[in-house]
């Protein structure tokens, strides 16, 4: 687990802090935090606490199929998008997968669980990590059953257009192969409806992943969903679903937030602004590559002696946490993820890292 | 997912009530129903939704191991206990299981997944579905992988000695076979510690499950573990496992209400109380054989032409639902299950099945 962002309450317990204390670079959660509204819902509900959830998660599957202008047998919930990325490997049981990568890693998990073999399309570092679709194309065959991609990509930044990733779907129907697209992070972007593959003639091999722990900065809550348009797929992860793995505040938050339009606007237009005011000055320091971020995170290259595991480790005396990227699959030792936090938070970086 | 107790939503519903309106016999929740102190619980630490939970959840291993005096690697935490069904069924990938039956249906739903051959173990009606721990040895034997049994058992409430199981356990052993003891409903039991396998020397082979749903009536936020001191078979679930899935108001309201004691004490003690209220009255109906319960449900049979299906009905007709046992293997459609619940509640199922 360690793979992931940081666990803070492990790191903060060795080094004697709160975890509180620490300012947590490490994770990608919406930079404004909690809605206030998120506390009244949870609130309002707690008198259903000892009711079990709805197994079918009815009103909340509603509630997405409405608010993308689906159909609600499209939805599956997850207990974050996490839940329906091993769901789809358990169900559909891919022989052969393609990933491309650096990406998160838990599709690669998902996978080898299932039993899939898995080949590597490797993005190049020399291509500042944009996917290019002819090569991946070239590589798609009958022998694949499924492509996976992060839309934008986690940690690179980069995103590519729903164009793209209809052509690469399209060429894939073909061979039976299906197409994974995690927009998980999507949601932080204006344009996310025009990027965005989830409309109501998505084609049958394509398998769309939703977080709403990130967007509405509640992964100690944690919920998801995932879209498919594939009837018989969508049967057999109905069959394979563990029971009530959401929790009733989860899947009424997710449900009454989804529609919170003006925060996602709002979340968008700060991200905008910071990148404006952040990035340049990440930029000015000489001994940093910075990759175009995308949305509320950063990938960032060290280019002196100085690996990312000694960077964190000096931060950390500054009570700051950064994501060694190391362990990403093709990322080597130099490569750190930052998220795009609130403006005094980035401010404490820039300052922590100019004083190295 | 019918196959368990009530969708209620979907009940209300299709019949134009509202949720609350109806009486759920159908779902064994603690009929003293939540504590107070959780809701505290849950407003304290409001404050941690934006944050991922801690991916070890460390806090809580360590509290559950303190509270059975075991050690926290014997522990392994997950959204309740079906979560960790499926954990061991992935990990331990049994070839062969032997189910004792009429019983919890995940067992065999989790067993099927991960590709087990199954063999059910019938609990015959003429013996009270009391098992026979003599037969069930004699079917022991190398070919086995494992064992299942509930207990107290669901839906047939009896109760076996923890001296039986560890004695099958034992047997077991000589075959490299693990025992899986579902404790789900033990601690509705004043005698539970006396009956628990649970101990700091407990066999490698014996797999125990705790639900903390059931006992503290929040369903709705869902948390349970397993205990294990089988250090190989706890490493490949820790590998296997998906990450953050129990939210962290589930881990903390768990944390802190594992040691009341006095809701334990007060929970089994109304309990003992109700089913001598209760269960004579349900004994003065001709038409209805009553099992003995052990805990918080009861098993009926129908002795008219009537149908549990049809009982079914007629209660909903009275806004009281009960559980429809016809679909446990090696039960027909003549039995049924009830939640022991509050006074009130227990007075008007009485009632309408007078009027009947």
């Amino acid at each position: 687990m360690e793979s992931h962002g940081g666990n803070i309450y492990k790191i903060a317990a060795k080094l004697g802090y709160e975890p509180s204390e620490i300012i947590d670079f490490s994770a990608n959660i919406n930079p404004l935090g909690l809605h206030p509204e998120i506390k009244e819902i949870i609130l309002r509900n707690m008198e259903l606490l000892p009711h079990y959830p709805d197994p079918e998660y009815g009103d909340l599957r509603r509630a997405i199929g409405e608010s993308h202008n689906i159909p609600y047998e499209f939805v599956i919930p997850g207990n974050g998008a996490t839940e329906t990325i091993f769901l789809y490997c358990r169900s559909r049981r891919p022989k052969r997968s393609l990933i491309v990568a650096p990406t998160f890693s838990e599709y690669e998990r998902a996978l080898r669980e299932s039993g899939s073999e898995i080949v590597f399309h490797e993005l190049k570092e020399e291509r500042n990590f944009v996917p290019n679709f002819h090569e991946i194309m070239d590589r798609v065959d009958s022998s694949f059953d499924l492509v996976v991609l992060c839309n934008p990509n986690n940690p690179t930044g980069v995103l590519c257009h729903g164009e793209e990733l209809l052509t690469l779907a399209k060429h894939g129907e073909k061979f039976g192969t299906d197409l994974m697209v995690d927009e998980s992070f999507l949601e932080f972007r204006e344009d996310c409806q025009e990027i965005s593959l989830i409309s109501s003639d998505v084609p049958s091999n394509i398998f769309i992943l939703r977080s709403m722990t990130k967007i509405f900065a509640i992964p100690g809550l944690r919920v998801g969903y995932a879209i498919s348009s594939n009837k018989k797929l969508m049967e057999k992860m109905t069959l394979l679903r563990e029971p009530w793995t959401i929790n009733i505040l989860a899947a009424k938050v997710a449900q009454e937030m989804l529609d919170c339009r003006d925060y996602l606007e709002k979340t968008a237009q700060y991200l905008k602004d910071e990148i404006d005011f952040f990035i340049p000055k990440l930029r000015r320091l000489p001994w940093l590559k910075v990759y175009p971020p995308s949305v509320n995170y950063v990938l960032l290259k060290l280019l002196t002696p100085m690996t990312a595991a000694q960077l964190r480790e000096k931060l950390l005396s500054k009570k700051i946490l950064i994501r060694d990227a190391s362990n990403f699959k093709f990322l080597d030792d130099k490569f750190l993820r930052i998220a795009i936090k609130d403006r005094s938070s980035n401010e404490s970086l820039i300052k922590a890292m100019e004083e190295l």
